[in-house]
């Protein structure tokens, strides 16, 4: 009872922006579950801005070669199994790309608790604010960041689903949130739903040094950033001593061929900054512990969230690269037809 | 019983490389010590890289004004006292500039143990490897860096007071030490009299990234920088995953009107990566502890230095000039006559 499989693979490499020709649709067939596999049946998968550094061939290990399937975090349920772990019906999640079925062994599949995922917290946001996006958030703030009640906490891509909970997080533990994002829809978003103290529309105006300096009269002492290049080193210049920079994402540096980076870098030594970069998965031990901290949050209403969510697989290329072109609002992700 | 003191103030800024005509030689007439005053008569002070940022009137708030003494550390005895804490003929450090006496109400003045200063241990340690460079290394490296034994660290500026110390004490904490260094006698006076593992020419290097990926076969776990700029985006290329880049000097920045920065920022996310500036005087408290363990390294031989010495107050502004052409092999000083 093998299943006819539709994935999508790297045609060819971007050179700057992704274009649709970049990425191309293949079926194949997929034989039945081998020893210890399972067949997974996907109904959701994401497309993320930080994958496009995956599609670029320079020195980071881990570059897709063409060919190769498109990375994403998938939520699914368990078509078939052969695996003791594993039954038929179980819902999991696991990063297995842009596909409508996966086959596995098991290894990097997490099964999750079914009964977790009722009103207000749906399935998806097992790749969404309770998955990776969420995590980096939950981590990147709290065990990068350190925020101490009162500090003024500085989010980038305020209103994508990392900073947006990044935001919401900052507020829970007493920090004034000061967002920026790309239009006044975003910044009002962010403001009136989720509760930021400010926004800046970056689009808006011409000196975002001081457009920040404007909004953290007490100047910045935690900046999450999503964004990287001009806006980061906006920021540099008003963080306070002993700030920190979280690295989470670099949006405005995937498209390039030739990175812009930072200027500022003198300010590390006069105000004694410490920058790093985050990855998620070192924290992987701890993933339940902050998950049901978070769904506590969700439950209760301090922690709200938005997916932007598109029907059918053939749209994924499509949805990507609208996330550089700032379209999106809330977690990207396709619905599996 | 007034004395005449000369000394060095700010004339104009520079704009780029400091010039003779940005500095002017004083003479002022100082009054006998006030109530709490003493009265320090110089025997050497610094003339230090880092100062080049001070007379620049960006953003860090500390610039210097025209007109102001020129900053440096100074050694000296106290030649009269009004505080009970002081008394005349003790030997004395602090941040007195580049001047033949000066007056103080004895804040910031540390006055040193003078049966600590006996060979190999020269008074001018307390403004060198036992005074702000030393201890910059000393808690740079150990604080901000964290080495492991077997870990790869990598130094630049390494035959200068800064880097040749931390990586000293890399090798005293078992680690492999590689300097970055302007000639092959800094090369040669790292590795054949301090001990470094291998030193890189990068004078003679078409391409430093791939120099230092040959000599650092293990990658770098700590990068002790001193210069800044496109040194730095090399070292970034090379580090391990969780590096830390201890960012206690930019020699290369300081001079710039523009400062060129680094472009690798994206590698911040890829190899999860640790920036951190260093002020040493946020260790005040743990100064006399430091001196200690590297007093006893120098009296064991363990810990080597150099130090480069000028007579006469007069040729301050050309030696700090001679700094940024690479010209001095160790601590900078100048012997007041």
């Amino acid at each position: 009872m093998s299943v006819i499989n539709r994935r999508w693979v790297l045609a060819s490499r971007p050179n700057g922006q992704p274009a649709l020709e970049n990425f191309r649709l293949e079926e194949q067939e997929l034989p039945d579950p081998g020893a210890h596999e399972i067949l997974i049946h996907a109904r959701y998968f994401s497309v993320d801005p930080g994958m496009r550094s995956r599609l670029s061939s320079d020195s980071y290990a881990a570059a897709l070669k063409e060919g190769e399937l498109i990375e994403g975090a998938m939520v699914g349920v368990v078509q078939a199994s052969n695996n003791e772990k594993f039954a038929a019906g179980d819902l999991v999640t696991g990063g297995f790309g842009w596909q409508e079925y996966a086959l596995s062994n098991g290894r990097g599949v997490a099964k999750l608790n079914a009964s977790l995922f009722q009103p207000p917290l749906t399935v998806t946001t097992a790749i969404g604010i309770l998955g990776i996006p969420g995590l980096t958030s939950y981590f990147g703030l709290l065990d990068l960041g350190k925020p101490q009640e009162g500090n003024t906490v500085l989010i980038s891509s305020a209103a994508g689903p990392v900073g947006a909970t990044a935001g919401q997080i900052a507020k829970l533990k007493g920090c004034r949130a000061v967002g920026i994002a790309g239009s006044q829809a975003k910044c009002d978003y962010v403001v009136k739903e989720l509760g930021f103290d400010a926004c800046i529309n970056y689009k808006e105006v011409d000196d975002l040094q001081a457009a920040i300096a404007e909004h953290c009269p007490d100047k910045v002492d935690i900046y999450f950033d999503n964004v990287g290049g001009e806006m980061l080193d906006a920021a540099i210049l008003n963080m306070n001593e002993k700030g920190r920079l979280i690295i989470s994402g670099a949006v405005s540096e995937y498209n390039k061929s030739e990175p812009r980076g930072i200027r500022n870098t003198l300010h590390f030594i006069t105000h004694r900054l410490r920058m790093e970069g985050l990855v998620v998965y070192d924290y992987f031990k701890r993933f339940p512990e902050a998950q049901a901290e978070m769904a506590g949050w969700i439950s209760t209403g301090r922690l709200k969230f938005t997916e932007d969510i598109s029907e059918g697989i053939e749209g994924a290329p499509a949805a990507f690269i609208g996330l550089f072109e700032g379209e999106n609002h809330g977690r990207r992700l396709i619905k599996v037809s």
